[in-house]
């Protein structure tokens, strides 16, 4: 097991954190995985489902060889300044965050001289459903998980995290982290603000029942990941914000000149964008369908 | 069979017409169904599949008791001054178009006297596939319809069609044609422009490739209905135009109160919007879930 880990600290066994134990414990890559959180309900239930195999304080880090941030991104910060103390001289450190250049400026003002071995990652799968009761060891298989090291990190530290994710079944890649966040702002974050937008429009309606009664298929789909967890999208707004109000901007020009199309009753310019995006969605229609799970989000 | 029909005629046997052929003759509602449509194709796959007995043209008016209009809602009036001149005395006419105020000033243009007869109504149910190759006769189990009769048509009419609706497993409700398009502009044709604007802006992305290999199941299911006919959409959007603009406005204006408290770093306000979304979508968590299909709209 050279490329293994003698013991494993997952700080937030969720719905990831829960399932990269699970793949972790699954492709023999930990001798022991232990977890800490700050909801005790979440780590009791993390312990009992036999995810990790025991609650630990974040002092635990002193014996671990990789040590995986998996809360909010917004709560990053206060637990790699908590963790940083503990953390031995040969400890990994990474992050399963959905947003990248900000974990990185966190992560920087934490760690100190172990930002060097901090290895920003985010696997892109998800759902939404939340806790550890929804982890699952095969969530990262046929994934793509992107890791966006600075220049600073040390190369034998991303090459452990890879493989640690290679061997949960997930395809690694590199990006720079702001190419992350352009990325996930338009294909994840975007989205997710739209489903909440829409879902506020209803809520915000004298009637809101008459008409969720006559919704069908398309508003069910449209708003699915509306169900996602509101704290942790509220920190991911945050934390990709500058990328994110860039894409709103940019969607609501979109949105107005359909408007105009309609306006001036121009059918053929209508469909012709109706008819491009058809063609777009059906080109990648096997994009995010790979390994298909009913409440996948991200 | 007293309340059964002799002959129907489907004008446009597509995904809702076909469908709504086969349901009757499973219900036992009609003793013979014919079709015609300008797609000569899709024509001759509807005789080929069963779903109807012989492909017609508008002149067989003449001997139906039913004729159906099921073509996008921008042909509506075409098709209707077409079948007009052959309308029995006893001929009832529907139509299943997904916009109703502007059907029915159509029809009230077209049909003449025989506009009495004619029950403007809306399946609340689909799906982004199109064409007889895609009709069910299971389509409408457990969906709602809405007929918008109008002050002029007659009753009897009304209960015809809603008679025939129930034998296809369908429930009727009875809603003014204004009531029905103010509430499916929120519910059904404000998302397929989002689901299409979305689209848009990966389009139009430098790198819409990279884009799209890093998108996820939130994507995939925002812009599932993406996927569905530019050509039908297009008319619903013009049709519906005046209640979807002043929709487009309301979201654009809740878009920008998301970017407003991202830009303010009201992390309480964000984490509000998203939890009252999430606490309306799981209460009415079903709804539209009903007889669900992988692929349904609407």
């Amino acid at each position: 097991m050279s490329s293994g880990f003698r013991s494993v600290l997952i700080i937030g066994p969720g719905l990831i954190g829960g399932s990269f134990a699970l793949a972790l414990r699954a492709a023999g890559l930990a001798d022991s995985i232990h977890a800490a959180d700050s909801d005790a309900r979440n780590l009791a239930a993390a312990v009992k489902l036999g995810i990790v195999d025991s609650c630990v304080t974040l002092e635990s880090a002193r014996t671990a060889d990789l040590v995986v941030v998996a809360v909010p991104v917004g709560a990053v910060e206060t637990v790699l300044s908590s963790v940083a103390p503990f953390l031995g001289e040969r400890t990994v450190v990474t992050d399963v965050g959905s947003s990248k250049s900000d974990v990185v400026v966190q992560a920087r003002r934490a760690l100190g001289e172990a930002f060097e071995r901090f290895v920003p990652g985010h696997p892109i799968s998800g759902s939404d459903a939340s806790g550890a009761g929804a982890a699952s060891g095969s969530l990262f298989r046929g994934k793509k998980v992107v890791l966006t090291p600075v220049e600073k990190t040390v190369a034998w530290a991303v090459d452990r995290v890879a493989s640690a994710w290679r061997a949960c079944g997930a395809e690694v890649e590199l990006l720079a982290p702001e190419e992350h966040d352009r990325i996930l702002a338009v294909v994840s974050h975007l989205p997710h603000v739209i489903a909440y937008a829409l879902v506020e429009r209803v809520g915000m309606d004298s009637a809101p029942q008459l008409l969720l009664e006559h919704s069908a298929g398309a508003f069910r789909d449209v708003t699915r990941i509306a169900a996602s967890s509101p704290e942790l999208w509220r920190d991911v707004c945050l934390s990709n914000g500058k990328a994110l109000m860039a894409e709103i901007e940019q969607f609501q020009g979109i949105l107005s000149r359909i408007s105009g199309y309609i306006e001036r009753r121009d059918g053929a310019q209508i469909e012709k964008l109706f008819a491009d995006a058809r063609r777009l969605k059906e080109r990648f229609g096997n994009r995010g369908a790979k390994g298909f799970r009913d409440n996948e989000s991200s």
